[in-house]
């Protein structure tokens, strides 16, 4: 793994917590982006070679409005950069992890995403991210 | 804010934990060290320019006992690396944000380090931290 490519964080309203997040990074969102396949709403802000990524449920059945329902606003997910999805996929099967999904598929930031169950990852939602 | 220096997780065993990071990230645990003042065991891997931190408490009333306690195993905090902790620390608080310790206080890995209330920021424990 590369890097960590960023942090996920559910939250109410992106544009309300964007406001707090551009004055505790001391920065601006640079990006906001709807994904429709996953009912979310997303804004990113870059922390030197990291970004955060604030995630606002836009339909009922979510995942992040989900997961807001059981825990209330915070981290979500960490997301680490590889270079070769499918490589790293196949050696994390192989580890013994459960991905989420089978085939890599379409996330946001023009990214080839992949979740890791956090069954086995001590409670923490694992994503790997490949950039297209 | 400089980058993303780690994320902390409360585990239950950071020998354990390691194991599974150790496979996850394809690495291995690079240094573990006790932390007394704060009740905790932890040992650190790197993901290219960040770190993951594993949190084992070692006392009953430790902030990682009570966090697992409540919200089982998961991610704890987001440490941001800043250059200057004083500076930022008081430019947070004059953004509102509330800091949890007023003077900057010895952390893991020969940090200097204070926490931002979660409360202001959407649930996430936020840490900056200084290399000594």
């Amino acid at each position: 793994m590369n890097k960590i490519e960023h942090i996920g964080i559910a939250v109410n309203s992106v544009k309300l917590a964007g406001d707090i997040y551009e004055r505790l990074l001391n920065t601006t969102v640079y990006k906001t982006e709807d994904v429709t396949s996953e009912g979310v709403k997303t804004a990113f802000l870059q922390a030197g070679p990291n970004k955060i990524e604030l995630l606002e449920a836009t339909t009922p059945d979510s995942p992040i409005a989900k997961f807001i329902e059981k825990h209330g606003e915070g981290m979500h997910h960490i997301a680490f950069e590889v270079t070769d999805i499918e490589a790293e996929m196949a050696r994390l099967k192989a580890e013994g992890f459960i991905l989420l999904n089978d085939v890599p598929k379409q996330g946001a930031d023009n990214k080839l995403v992949c979740f890791v169950h956090p069954k086995v990852t001590n409670g923490v939602l694992i994503e790997l991210c490949q950039s297209i």
